[in-house]
């Protein structure tokens, strides 16, 4: 591809070159018209002498023009102090409509203040049109191709497991059901069961980034009914502090590449920056977090609610964290064994193999050593009520298995985290809830 | 992380490691036990002298090990010329078992010539063991991962856009009904409508790597009702010429990375090699590919076919690309216009602006230049019947949109063509088809 983005253009001062893009505003004086051209990248501004007659089609064009058209403009970049948008100007040669605005915007992207979410997300491609929204994805992007590069270095594989299922296995109350042909399938909650079959298929350490479903019909700021899931397992671990290692690592790395590369424009469209966090990342237990928050805070809750962290807890994890270790991030660990889901390994004396994992006050992660071992983890199904829609997936531990662990990352909560977003209606390209299939 | 694999132990020389895997054979002879231990990544031989005293616990621990156990084995790599596998052995200090494989396997993995294709489905855990079926994801995996990055090289957003939709769009046949908590949800065939919509959001480049799904009750080796799909979408192209040059360059910079990477291991395993094709692809109009088709090979069809490629000119058209072109891709255009969907541009004579491609006697992708102007894509779909279902996607073009391109390649045929493979069944992770939701 050859396309110039508008980012680029300091490296073609004096040059013809043609760039497309929104008419992102027009101020048509009574001499000369400024054009501001938007592409993804960046603004510029296009300056028409109204009075020079080679510019006659130009200026009719402009006159009649609504924002927000696309247009393809030819003409030379100069520099010119005196224009406060990066200093520079196209003085263009040709201007070319490749599409017009045909009606008034909705609202006004460029300040969504005002404008209720729901009006927001009806428009979503007009909301996402605003400086903030639009760069959220390209942030997004680069984020989760750093995950994967981490663990592509690490001799992982990718893998695409199926979300249409047989069977409504590991929890059937919030999976949505399908019409298959003369019987039923189910929504896939999470490719948990298949990325554990790929270990004991012995193809080693596997991810998958997609989509998981849950019917939960409630409101939150964090749960839709549609998200995507980067999901990690990994063969042949000594514990789960393995798995723990490797997820920080691959943060703390994918957060230094992103830092690199848009770090700067972060702290500038979103005003807060990109922290890479050292490692090891720090770790509590869960009793000592709610010893430490009450010590501290004040923050007392009844014991039978110190089976998890409660959201407030959660929220408070962030102070502490930052004021005992001088982190953001934050591992939990030692979560009541029985809460836990029956493929999350116990020790001899019952404790749980597993952790969660906090940032900005927010639980991003569950991770764990998994049971592998097939009497141990039939036992555990058993426990938990689990009959024949988990026998495939036992099965998978009956002809040797090798030891592993794993985690998934809501990507949807950690965009919102890393960009101080309020909501995963925002972060999410198209959000869905129990009320909101559209667009 | 720091494990050692398996294909790095000439790194290890002389050295003590540690080395996990399954035990992939054993022999147990009068005075030694081979036992040859495998990871994702290849074999190597662990030889237990059984007369020596240290060893006695290690020979206890063979003896009554059945194979496909996992094992985490601690010894010397020693070079020795007499082995056949890798000229090289571990001579162990000790051996844990870290799993039992506790029942016969239902078939042998190694020799799957016999065995039907629903019973290696059935246990697909121990089908892909097969050392080709499992080497196939890592290729898989390697391909996707340099798509990818000429994609972000090239300024391209990854976006994740949603699995669950409120109509029906596109065409309703073939599309599976969800119980949406007291509604119905659809299933998306195709991410199109949204990554258009990313263009239309001024996103610029997008792509995207995610399920589709179809339920098409056909039992093809093509075809599933749940497959990947590698989708791009890019604004401000001058014509489809651009979109099949941009693919064209993915598919050779992919390649080329690729047989970088994995070329000799590929040859070896799968018997062919990668071939990275030159730039540009070929190209034929379908009426001239009729038309050679004839001459050269007497291949005939009614007029009334020769609205799109049959099974049997695709074929061909491999014998084609190779002896007229010396390549392996052909791009085939000028398909009739009334044939593609309603959001193909056609330029003004009513030429549709699209293609396919065709690699070794397969399409493997449609691309096109899609319909932006918003009073003709309107029309577009009135004449193909559609109405209410697509009218939020007619909004897209309503305040402007850049003209655009794209195309969809799936990732399960890729695979199978690259690597000989007969059908997609072999190629998906867990396939699934009209008759197949299990595992």
């Amino acid at each position: 591809m050859n396309k110039i983005n508008i980012e680029n253009l300091n490296d073609y001062f004096e040059k013809e070159i043609t760039v497309s893009g929104f008419v992102d505003n027009i101020r048509n004086l009574q001499w000369v018209q400024f054009v501001i051209l938007r592409d993804a990248t960046g603004k510029v501004q296009v300056t028409i002498e109204k009075s020079a007659s080679e510019n006659s089609k130009m200026v009719e064009i402009i006159n009649s023009l609504p924002v927000e058209s696309t247009v393809k403009i030819t003409g030379k970049v100069v520099k010119n102090e005196k224009v406060k948008l990066n200093g520079m100007e196209i003085i263009p040669t040709n201007i070319e409509v490749t599409s017009e605005s045909l009606d008034e915007l909705p609202f006004n992207f460029k300040d969504l203040e005002n404008v209720n979410i729901d009006t927001r997300l009806d428009y979503r491609f007009i909301d996402l049109r605003n400086e903030k929204n639009n760069f959220m994805f390209k942030v997004q992007s680069t984020l989760i191709r750093y995950m994967r590069e981490y663990l592509y270095n690490n001799d992982f594989t990718e893998i695409h497991t199926p979300k249409l299922l047989g069977a409504a296995s590991e929890s059937g109350a919030e999976v949505f059901e399908v019409k298959y042909f003369d019987r039923s399938a189910y929504l896939a909650q999470s490719p948990q069961f298949y990325k554990q079959m790929a270990i004991a298929s012995g193809m080693g350490n596997v991810f998958e980034v997609a989509p998981c479903f849950r019917a939960e019909n409630s409101n939150t700021s964090r749960h839709a009914t549609e998200f995507t899931s980067f999901d990690v397992e990994f063969s042949y671990i000594n514990g789960y502090e393995d798995v723990m290692n490797l997820e920080a690592e691959m943060l703390s790395y994918a957060l230094g590449k992103l830092k690199e590369e848009l770090g700067d424009k972060i702290e500038e469209v979103f005003g807060q920056p990109v922290v890479v966090p050292t490692l090891p990342f720090p770790t509590m237990r869960l009793q000592d977090v709610y010893k430490e928050l009450e010590e501290r805070y004040g923050y007392k809750v009844e014991e039978s609610e110190k089976t998890d962290l409660t959201t407030e807890a959660e929220r408070l994890c962030f102070k502490l964290a930052q004021e005992k270790f001088n982190h953001e991030f934050m591992f939990v660990t030692d979560y009541p064994a029985e809460k836990r889901a029956f493929y999350h390994m116990r020790d001899k004396d019952g404790k749980l193999q597993g952790y969660d994992l906090i940032w900005r006050g927010v639980e991003i992660t569950s991770g764990a050593q998994r049971e592998h071992r097939y009497e141990e983890i039939c036992k555990n199904a058993k426990s938990k009520g689990l009959g024949d829609d988990v026998k495939f997936y036992l099965g998978f531990f009956k002809y040797g298995c090798p030891p592993h662990g794993g985690f998934a990352i809501g990507v949807d909560r950690l965009t919102m985290l890393l960009l101080g977003i309020p909501s995963v209606k925002e972060t999410q390209f198209l959000f869905r809830g129990p009320n909101r299939l559209n667009p």
